[in-house]
């Protein structure tokens, strides 16, 4: 028997990162794999230092598997990877075409991005960001113009994770990348992905109620 | 017989990056774990579209394993962290804690550091990432502060990623964190990175020679 995973999240959020919070990552991976899994919550209020044990940096999500826990969403994408050939392909060239694309998407786009939308919330009209975030997305839209999945011809945790970090709303607005865009739409469009943010919203809603706070 | 590695770099690079092209963060995990890697060059000159069909952000590192090619230096260090468990350990747990902390120093801190370090370099006196960064690197510390590895409780490629990261001179001018530059210090003090090290700046000397234009 399989060991038990929890996709670990807060209890509580906000409306505005609902749908954005990054355990959609997991829960999205973990259906596509087909594999079982519970959500565990950590506390919304406190997060900073109430879950430090198991997650260093206070964030979320965390993933628990049996007696193991590990965080980082891709370090986590990689090991429900590691128990899915749906998410990663087993022969060499494949495999290690879908791991670079995972780290390309975390460390080529998700590396700019981020911090650029960190700095257009900030309100600066001049990011100072802005030229080298888009000179990467222009290289990957020339990627996405060649070809519809990242690695192996096929829908992989490479794709999960791209899309996931292209799905940004001032991402999408900000410059015309029809291939990217397409992308985007198709990836999101798959059935573990609907469930997956169905699910997120479910969980942050039915915290309202708990907490007495309409969204 | 294994496979022929290669690590791919510039021909040439100007002064201030030598010594921090990251084909050092693949030199040394090979020198850690023993493995046999011959040097490859693309020319720096035209380095935005020379070589996109091997990495298509035109940046180096690449690394070629037999026919396989692969990009991003975290993907390259957790295909030759495949090869050797010197990089990482083969238990579960172990492994694991050495997976999710390659991750964290791609995704948690070098993603704040990084455009930090960008922002620096234009001149801005009051870098709008301080905060984001120092609040990263400050949780970070507290985890050095407790031990000397940051998992398997000896050196793995984790080490090897987060002290790559950590080591930028900027960054450790930056703020006062003494467990974090003592981590620096003992990691980069390994006969495995000295050599690395020594062997990128013989390489950008030698083409100094050739290209007659000195450092």
């Amino acid at each position: 028997m399989a060991d038990k995973l929890t996709v670990w999240t807060y209890d509580w959020v906000p409306p505005g990162p609902r749908g954005f919070v990054r355990d959609l990552r997991l829960r999205w991976a973990a259906e596509e794999a087909g594999l079982a899994y519970d959500v565990g919550t950590v506390p919304f209020d406190g997060r900073e230092t109430n879950h430090l044990d198991r997650q260093p940096f206070g964030q979320v999500p965390f993933l628990s598997d049996g007696d193991l826990t590990i965080f980082e969403s891709g370090a986590c994408l990689l090991h429900l990877a590691g128990k899915s050939e749906t998410l990663m392909p087993r022969d060499a060239a494949t495999g290690s075409d879908t791991l670079q694309w995972v780290l390309a998407a975390l460390n080529s786009i998700e590396m700019v991005s981020v911090p650029w939308w960190f700095l257009t919330l900030s309100g600066q009209d001049d990011n100072p960001l802005a030229g080298w975030m888009d000179k990467r997305l222009a290289q990957l839209e020339v990627v996405l113009r060649q070809r519809d999945w990242l690695a192996a011809d096929r829908f992989t945790v490479a794709d999960l994770l791209m899309a996931d970090v292209l799905r940004i709303p001032r991402l999408r607005a900000h410059g015309e990348r029809p291939a990217s865009e397409a992308y985007v739409v198709r990836v999101t469009d798959r059935p573990a992905f609907r469930k997956a943010h169905a699910d997120q919203l479910a969980h942050f809603a039915a915290a309202d109620q708990q907490r007495g706070s309409p969204a």
